[in-house]
């Protein structure tokens, strides 16, 4: 079945989305079933507005600069498809002769890769799924492309902050990672740590309700004990009623715009404790750092948009290209389809095995799941005792 | 006259810091007059209590192994020294046969170098400063070791922030750079341009008051223009009268903790404007960031510690090593040594003819004169118009 591939980006970028674009565009060419790739520019709105670029084209330099490029270089968007959009979709597709879509996001964005397979169904175009977020929110794959990348981020950022605070130990630095609703990112900062006491000293992720009192101990125990302390908390940080402890100040639509739970953690330890704090929060940096890319991430993302081309050129639609790990002493995975219904929605959580007892740190099981998607971490030096 | 030599770190650290203290280890072993070379752990402190380890013998791969580790290997701090501590320096000095001290820091530290000196001046104590500094704050020089870096994390920061923000613009992103007094790390901002439209769009440095209404109607006019929009802001911001433009929290000695700059100006646009926004504040992550080091601030600042050896061993007591730079087409600097008055406590702010007339931006001079520091910023691909 002759005719072009259409890829659409749905929601926030990650450091290797693009890495994945290069991988569709690199397999779409071995295909003489597909004449032109689009993309499909600024997400599924692009669909609606029929804003289609070929960019099956472009030159190997420009290929390679794909790997290098942070954000969506035919942009995203966090469009609501409506109704109508859906009915609208198998005409557009046909006016542009698009057999093959696929769609790269989280959950948002494969629901609407399965509402969309469903409406294309009776003219036989092939939709498939790629998956992709910082988050690693994504059920039923072992994680997500893009989640490795985040998870270098901040355990490279913590272990060399960690190194400042320690140099300088005069405050409780609280550093704020994103994942609103699941604590992998902000678990990842473990990955920091080599020897004891090395940064973080406490991890907070959203699985866990926030307790102020055991928090304030436990801080006040390591600043006596080192000075320096360094907090990895989730943006999502939630009470026992599962309401943010900082309160909303904006919300639209699937978005709530809440007050940094890092400021807020660093105030309560300067009033609380009378102990000197500071927050940071790098927010959008942790998912466009080129430099801190995994390379595991990256080439794994190149990975999953090429089998998704394979699948959907071989006629599967409604799927989505999964990651499994192999069971075995070395690192590896194999992609697996997915049934979409089998994703769409379905928030993956930190189960309960990855977090430790006091619900402040996560287990050595995390830590060993953890390492080969995130990479080694530098060594230091300090001639500190 | 031959003797041990004492290197001492003051204030918060740099990228760079390590990078100098690997030059003075490698000079030191150069010279015959240098038996042992130690470091003060823990800064100023460090020599108050004695605290002296021998850094001199580590092995090569240790000494390639500081070009890499952020925070400062010896540890620092922000040790006010009473005039009793420096009474008893001489004697501390003696004690340990040392009869070479560098001080490595920037303006407060350079003050404190310079009573070192005249306290040592009868025993014959050789006593030299190095600059450091991220702020690049420090007077007759033309930029301190620290600074190159910090400006390249800032620049390569917020170029990727911006593909971020470009690819789905559904936000304005208010991003918070160090540098309190004085803006030199918030212009360098403007690096992450390469073609127009590209952020950062606002820039916004402490060495002019803050308009809430001039701000508002920029935001507004490149949200209308772009959707979204990338500010960045010094976290020292103020208003006409100087004060900060958020309350101070908590104040400690010569340090005052105010509440985010960055997450107040994205809530004056939520509120105001009704327009999405956000903040990042990578903080402490933008001077201890090994990626995104400078190579020519690397360079330097093993230079300067190198330099301040051969000075010390010449004979040379209060003075700092300078960074001069050369006239003419390419990139070239000297390290004429400058009297340690000249420097002490003069706090070096960003000058008129590098703002631009707005006050929001900066000038094609201050860009020229900032490029050698910082290096290229990576190209980008994007398919968006």
């Amino acid at each position: 079945m002759s005719g072009n591939l259409l890829v659409v980006h749905g929601g926030g970028p990650t450091a290797v989305i693009n890495s994945t674009l290069y991988g569709v565009i690199k397999e779409a060419r071995l295909h003489h079933e597909i004449d032109m790739v689009y993309g499909a520019i600024g997400g599924t709105e692009g669909i609606i507005r029929e804003n289609f670029r070929d960019i099956g084209k472009i030159s190997e330099e420009m290929l390679e600069l794909l790997l290098k490029t942070p954000g969506s270089a035919i942009g995203s968007s966090r469009y609501d498809v409506s109704d109508e959009d859906y009915k609208a979709m198998p005409e557009i597709f046909k006016r542009h002769d698009i057999k093959y879509v696929l769609f790269n996001g989280g959950n948002g964005t494969m629901d609407t890769c399965g509402k969309v397979h469903r409406v294309c169904m009776e003219s036989g175009v092939m939709v498939m799924g790629i998956p992709k977020t910082i988050d690693n929110d994504i059920s039923a794959i072992d994680h997500a492309p893009g989640f490795g990348s985040a998870a270098r981020y901040i355990a490279e950022s913590v272990a060399e902050a960690g190194q400042d605070v320690k140099s300088l130990p005069i405050h409780v630095s609280v550093i704020e990672t994103m994942g609103r609703n699941a604590g992998w990112i902000t678990a990842a900062s473990a990955a920091a740590r080599k020897n004891p006491d090395d940064a973080p000293h406490i991890i907070l992720v959203p699985e866990r309700p926030f307790d102020e009192d055991k928090f304030l101990a436990e801080v006040k125990r390591f600043h006596e004990k080192l000075g320096g302390v360094v907090v990895a908390v989730s943006e999502g940080l939630t009470d026992k009623e599962g309401k943010s402890i900082v309160p909303p100040i904006f919300q639209t639509g699937r978005s709530v715009y809440f007050g940094d739970v890092s400021a807020h953690l660093a105030g309560l330890v300067i009033r609380k404790l009378g102990i000197k704090a500071r927050n940071e929060k790098p927010g959008l940096l942790g998912r466009s750092s080129m430099a801190l890319v995994s390379e595991t991430d990256r080439e794994e993302a190149i990975l999953v948009g090429r089998e998704a081309v394979k699948a959907a050129v071989a006629g599967k639609s409604g799927a989505m290209v999964g990651i499994r790990r192999l069971e075995g002493e070395s690192y590896g995975i194999d992609t697996p389809l997915i049934p979409i219904d089998k994703v769409m929605l379905h928030e993956m959580k930190l189960p309960d095995r990855y977090i430790s007892g006091n619900g402040m740190d996560v287990t050595d099981e995390y830590l060993e799941w953890l390492r080969p998607l995130v990479g080694d971490i530098p060594d230091y030096i300090s001639f500190k005792a």
